[in-house]
């Protein structure tokens, strides 16, 4: 085999961990929580079906292939909890250092491609990181909006939390933050947020 | 909210059932068997990073979205076991069923894509659909192989029955089918295949 192949099927093997990364959002019937490749290919999907409620135009190609890697490196970094205060302070050295490695595996010009597609979602300027980056705060708030909050309860999360976290999901599109305002509205109702 | 995206949002929802759906196959460290939804993600990667291997040109984005929906009407169907040769006589009219449920969920427009979608990857006859099948077989020999054949042995499949099952990978990518059949080789020299 090729040393180009080799290199790809190596990388692939590899991301195979990132279904050993597990991730605080429960399913939506409450069963377990979800995965970060579980919770990539979701996002992916809402790519297909949502974009057209993206504020400006998108590359679909591009915002699907960014949704699909957004969280890879986690395989090194591990996963932080959006309300792990702590755990944040670190983790963009962390999740640098991870990407490194990570690109390393592939041959250069697909390193490269990885490596920026990360970097364009973790700066969240252009289009499609701006819509990629609302997907993933949207995705986890329709999961936690139909298991009754199941993760919020568990680590006692505030409506300012939320809403903080949250506080750029409207750039992507005002129209999927319209419908994330409801859940957080609605949850806050049910007693779910405090 | 417009029936439009209501529409659109319960599908999405819907769609979380794909994480229900065990495999036969581990993930290559052996600890687990993985989901369909992890599975159409690998897959989606693959597609990504290994698209220059298809015999002939694909369109990138489509194959992708094929690869994301390819086994989503086993949300109603369940997953057949590849060697499961009484639930694989019913397979066809359970997921031609499970796929009208499904598209249903969705805007009319949108249902017809994903219809139309999966028919073409079931058909195997575009480039695209010959390319997301290989890669649906070549994805569980890079993880049996991982694994050192457990799902193999767990069934007792026999080398006669892997090749069997892979007789059309070449379809899609002559270079990948040549990974396959090493694969499949040395896990009958190492007796993970009988």
């Amino acid at each position: 085999m090729d040393d180009r192949l080799k290199k790809q099927l190596d990388f692939i093997l590899e991301a195979d961990k990132e279904k050993e990364i597990i991730r605080q959002t429960y399913l939506s019937d409450g069963s377990r929580k979800e995965t970060d490749a579980e919770h990539a290919w979701h996002m992916a999907l809402m790519v297909m079906f949502l974009n057209e409620y993206a504020n400006e135009e998108v590359d679909k190609y591009k915002s699907i292939c960014m949704a699909l890697v957004h969280d890879i490196i986690e395989i090194y970094a591990g996963d932080t909890y959006a309300y792990d205060e702590k755990g944040n302070e670190t983790k963009a050295e962390r999740e640098q250092e991870a990407c490194k490695k990570l690109c390393a595996l592939l041959p250069e010009d697909q390193g490269e491609i990885l490596k920026s597609l990360w970097e364009e979602f973790e700066a969240m300027e252009t289009p499609e990181a701006k819509f990629v980056n609302t997907l993933d705060k949207v995705q986890p708030l329709l999961l936690n909006d139909a298991s009754g909050g199941k993760s919020w309860a568990e680590h006692g999360i505030k409506i300012d939390q939320v809403l903080n976290r949250n506080k750029k999901t409207h750039e992507g599109s005002e129209k999927l933050w319209s419908v994330a305002k409801n859940i957080i509205e609605d949850n806050k109702t049910k007693g779910n947020l405090k």
